[in-house]
C-alpha cells in the first residue's frame, strides 16, 4: 500500500484560482488540479505549465494539471471552488445569485461524482449562499462543506492594524463573525497586538475607521485595480484553510459553517469561529455576544437568508 | 547603527513584476517597491496592497509599496527591471528593440539617481540587448548589471526532463549558454538526473525533442494562454538570482553578463555560467566548448550583435 | 560596496548554544560563530563541522565556525550568550551567581572589543542578573543588551494549553511578565486560543495547574532528562528574538529589558513586553496591572534585586 | 474518512535519533514517536517534551511522543532505526556486529507487530549488515527496508568541495556507491559544481584529498568531539530519505538496497543509486562502471559479505 500524495482540486482558473494552485504546490500540500470551462482549457493548461516550470527553481514537487475535464479531479481530498462570475454594472444582485448558484450546482454535481469523500471549501460570492448551494447539491455532511470569508477579512484588519502600530503582522490578530465585507461583525474586543487588546492601543474612533476600512477592503482593491478584484490575499486564505485540513492541524479559523442552532440560528451558513482539521469542520466555537454584537449578527444572518430566498 | 531591511525595487507591475514582488516578500528578502507608470499607479497600489494583505496569513514581514514615483526606490540594494512592451502583431523586431531601449534608458536614468549602489537584473526582451542598454545608460560597472534568461530556460528543460523520467524536479539539472529561447545553446552533456548524464537516460532523438521544446518554451505558454505570456517561472527565476545576491550565496547561475574577452567575445552581453553573490556578478565561468557548441554560441552572439546594431 | 551576510556569534557551545547555531544557520540568518573555551575548542569545531555537513542536505548557505578565539566574532551583528555553569548539588545560589557573573564579565570584555556595535541577547542563568552584568561590563546602551526568558515561558504555556484544548500551537498565545520560572508573572487574561480568552475555555483550577506546570517547566525537563536541562525550546526562543532583530521585524516579544521607571522600577532588568527590531530593544510596552499582578511583579523584581546585590 | 497525519517512529533517542525527530517535526511531515529502552524512558520523554515546547515558537504542528512502549509506534508509515551501540575500545568488530544484530532483531520483531505496512530506514552501524538483519527479521519485501549511508557521505563531500571552490552548497553534487566511510566508492566523474564536472575545476591530487577526507569524515568528527560521533548531518540525511518517501517525491538518492543481480551481486545490501518514493525503494539505478570502480565496489561488497558472515 504505497504512500500517495494528497490531491487538491481548484475550480476556476482565474487569478484567485491560479494563485491558490501555485501556493498549494509551493507548500507541497499535494498534487493540484486546476479546472476551468472547456473554452478556457488552453489558458488553464498554460497557467498550470508555467507554474510547473517554476517548480525546479523554487524546489517543490507537485503535479499541477490544467484541465476542463472533471475526471481529472477524481479522488480529491480537498476541493476549492473559486468559479463564478463577478457582478457586472447593471446586473441585479438576484441575477448574480442565480447565475452563480447555477454554476455551483453544475460544478458540484461533477465534483461529487468523482470525489465522494472530498472536503469542499467555497470562495464564490455571495459566499454564504453559494456554500449553502454546494452543500445542498452535494448531499455531503456539513463537516465537509465550508466557505471562506473570515480569514480574508481578518487578514485585512491585521494588515491595517500592523501598519497603524508599526508592528509585525505576525503579532496582530483579528476576529470576525457573520458575513463577508459589509456584513462583517468584527469582535474588536477579541483582537490583539502581541496579546494586548487593541482597545488599549488604538483610540476608539481610529479603531472604528480601521474596522470600516476592513469592511470595504474588497472594494478598496477593486477601485484601485480598476479592472478585477483581489486575488493574492483571498488565495492565501484558501490555502490556510486547506492546509489546516490536509495536515489535520485543528486550527481555530473563522469559516462559513452550517448552523443548526448555534448562535440561535438554524439552517443557514454563517461566518463563525471554527476548528478546522482532518474532518473538515471539526467544531463550531460558540461565544457569548454582547447585545450589540448579537444585533449585528442578526442583521448579517438576515442578509444571508434574503439571498437564500432568491435561491429557493 | 540600526539593522535595516534590504530593499528591492521591481520596475514594471505587470504579471511578472507583481509575481516577482510577492515572491520576494514571501521569502522576507527585504522591503519591496513595485513601480509602474503614473497611468497605472492605482492598479500598482492595488496589487501591492493585496499582497500585503496576504502577509498576515502567510506570515511574512515586508513592506510592499506600489508607486509610480522613483523616489520610493531610493537606496535599493537590488533592482529588477521587467518593464517594456511585448511584440505585437505587425510590429517589426526593430520597432520593439527601439521602443524598449527607450524605456530602459528613461527608467535607468531615474534608478541610478536614487540608487547609485544598486545591482540591476534585467528581464525585458530582447534581454541581451536591453541589459546592454541599461549597462550603458547606468554607467555602472559590469558586475552590477546582469540579465536573466538561463535560469528560466533551464527550469523549463528540467521540468520536461523530470516529467520524461518521472523524477523529482529537485534532482534534475540543466545547462545553457547563449541567448534566450531560439538562440539558446543547450549543453546537454552538462545536464543530469541525480548526477547521471541525461545522455545515459534518454535517447538522443527524445532528448533533442526536449531541447527543442525548451527553445520554444516561452512560445508554448503564449500559445496556450492566448493572451499574454509566462510569468510564474520568470518571476521565480528573477527571485533566485536576487536571493543569491542579497544573501551573498555565490551560487552558480547562468546569467547574461558583459563579456570582455571571455569565450572569445568582447563588448557584448551574452548568457554564460556565472557566480552570483554580494557583488552581483562575482565571476564568469569559462568552459571548453566543442566545435558544434562554439558554432551555436557564435550564432547566438551574432544575433545579439544584430540587435545591438539596431540600438546604435 | 558588496552586500555581506549578517554575522551572529553564539557564546557557549553546549547543547543550547549548538542547537541555537544550527537553527540560525538553517534560517540563513547569517554566518554563525560558535565559541567556547580553549579546552573545548575541538568539540566546538566538531559540532560546527557536523552542522555544516548538514547544509547541503537541508539546503542552507551559512558559514558555521567553531572557535575559542574571540577574534572570529569580529563585527557580529547579534551575539547570543549561553555560556555559564549550571547549579550543581551543594552549590549555593550566591556561588552560582558569582561564578557566572565572572564568566559574563570576561566574555563581555572580549565581545565588546571585537563587535562594538553588536546587540547582545543573554540566556545564562540567573538571567536577569546576568543580563545586567553584561550590560554594565559592556557599556552598551540598554537598547543593545537584553535577556531571554519570556519566549520560553510562554512557549511552554502555549504547548500545555494546546494539548489541553487539542488545538494547533499556532493559535494559542501566552503572556508573562517578571522573572523566569518560579518568579514568572503570568497574565492569563492576555492569553488566548484563537483569540478567545483562555478563561472562557479552561476552568480556573485547571488553568492554574497549567500555569504552575509552566512555572516549573524547566525543572520538569531537568527531572526527566536526569542529566542536563532543556535546550531545544530555549534555542528556538533565542532564534526568534535574533530573527526579529536581524530582519527588523518589530515583533512584540517578552524580553528582559533594563527598566528606567517603567512599571515603577528603576535600574533593574526585568521581563516585560517589548518591541524587538533593528535597534534591538525598540520599545518597552507598559500595561496597567491589577493589584495582584503588581504584587507578583514586585516580588519578582525584589528577587532580581537580591541577586543583583550578590553581584555588587 | 478523516484525513490523518502521517506517523514516523524513530528508534533510538540518542543525539541522532532525537535530532532526527526534531527535524521531522519541524517539517510537519507527521507525528513523531521517539522510542528508547525502558531504562531511558524518562530522558526520551524529556527530549520529546522539550522539542514539543519549541513548536509554538517555530510554528510547527506535530505530536512528538517519547516512549519505551512499541505500542505507541502502531501504524507508522516510516520507521527510522538509529538504535545500537558504538564500538568501544577493546571491542572486536564481530562483537559489535553481533550485539547490534541482536538489537536489530528484537526491535524489528516489535516494530513489525505494530506496523506491518511500514517502510524502514536503518542507520545503525555496520549499516549494510544491520539493514540486512532488519530485512531478514521483518519478512518485509526489499522495497520496504533500506539503509542510509550515501546521503551523508555525499553531504560531506559536497561540503568540502563547496569550501574548496567557495561556492554555495546548493550547487555542488556528489555521487557514491558501495559501503559507508572507508568502503565508499566515490564516482567523482558524476560529481559537479553548477553542473560542471569537478575534474575540470579541482586538480586531481586535491580532489583525491577531498575524497579521502570524505572517507574518514565520520572519524574526523569523532576525533574532534572526543566523546561521541556526528549527529546533525546524519539526522538531516535520514530526514531527506523519509521526506522523499512520505511525499512520494521519486528522488534520486544513494541508498543501501537489497541487490538481486544488480551490479552483478546477489543477496546483499549495498549502497547504490536509487529512486525513493511512496513505495520506499522505487527503483535501483544501474550504471556502467569503469574497471577501477567495479574493483572498488567488489571490495566494498566483499567487506559487507564478511560482516554478514559474522551474523550467520
Amino acid at each position: 500500500m504505497a504512500i500517495k500524495r494528497k490531491r487538491v482540486s481548484v475550480i476556476g482558473a482565474g487569478f484567485t484560482g491560479a494563485t491558490t494552485a501555485l501556493m498549494l504546490a509551493q507548500k507541497e500540500l499535494g498534487d493540484v488540479v486546476l479546472v476551468d470551462i472547456p473554452n478556457l482549457e488552453n489558458p488553464t493548461k498554460g497557467k498550470a505549465l508555467d507554474m510547473l516550470e517554476a517548480s525546479p527553481v523554487q524546489g517543490f514537487d507537485a503535479d499541477i494539471i490544467g484541465t476542463s475535464d472533471y475526471a481529472d479531479t477524481a479522488n480529491s481530498d480537498v476541493i476549492i471552488i473559486t468559479a463564478g462570475i463577478a457582478r457586472k454594472p447593471g446586473m441585479s444582485r438576484d441575477d448574480l445569485v442565480n447565475t452563480n448558484a447555477k454554476i455551483m450546482k453544475s460544478i458540484t454535481k461533477e465534483l461529487v461524482k468523482h470525489s465522494p469523500e472530498a472536503i469542499i471549501v467555497v470562495l464564490t460570492n455571495p459566499v454564504d449562499a453559494m456554500t449553502y448551494s454546494v452543500f445542498k447539491e452535494s448531499g455531503f455532511p456539513k463537516e465537509r462543506v465550508i466557505g471562506q470569508s473570515g480569514v480574508l477579512d481578518t487578514a485585512r484588519f491585521r494588515t491595517f492594524v500592523a501598519q497603524e502600530l508599526n508592528l509585525s503582522v505576525k503579532d496582530v490578530t483579528g476576529f470576525v463573525l457573520g458575513g463577508h465585507g459589509d456584513d462583517m461583525v468584527p469582535l474588536v474586543r477579541y483582537s490583539y497586538a502581541g496579546g494586548i487588546p487593541l482597545e488599549k492601543l488604538i483610540k476608539p474612533e481610529r479603531l472604528e475607521e480601521i474596522v470600516q476600512r476592513t469592511r470595504t477592503g474588497g472594494g478598496e482593491i477593486v477601485n484601485l485595480l480598476g479592472n478585477g478584484s483581489a486575488y493574492y490575499a483571498p488565495a492565501a486564505s484558501l490555502v490556510q484553510m486547506t492546509e489546516a485540513i490536509l495536515k489535520d492541524q485543528r486550527r481555530v479559523i473563522p469559516a462559513i459553517a452550517y448552523l443548526e442552532g448555534e448562535y440561535g440560528y438554524d439552517g443557514i451558513y454563517l461566518g463563525v469561529p471554527t476548528i478546522l482539521g482532518g474532518n473538515g469542520l471539526e467544531q463550531i466555537i460558540e461565544l457569548d455576544l454582547t447585545e450589540e454584537e448579537k444585533a449585528a449578527l442578526d442583521k448579517s444572518a438576515e442578509s444571508v437568508r434574503n439571498v437564500m430566498n432568491v435561491l429557493a
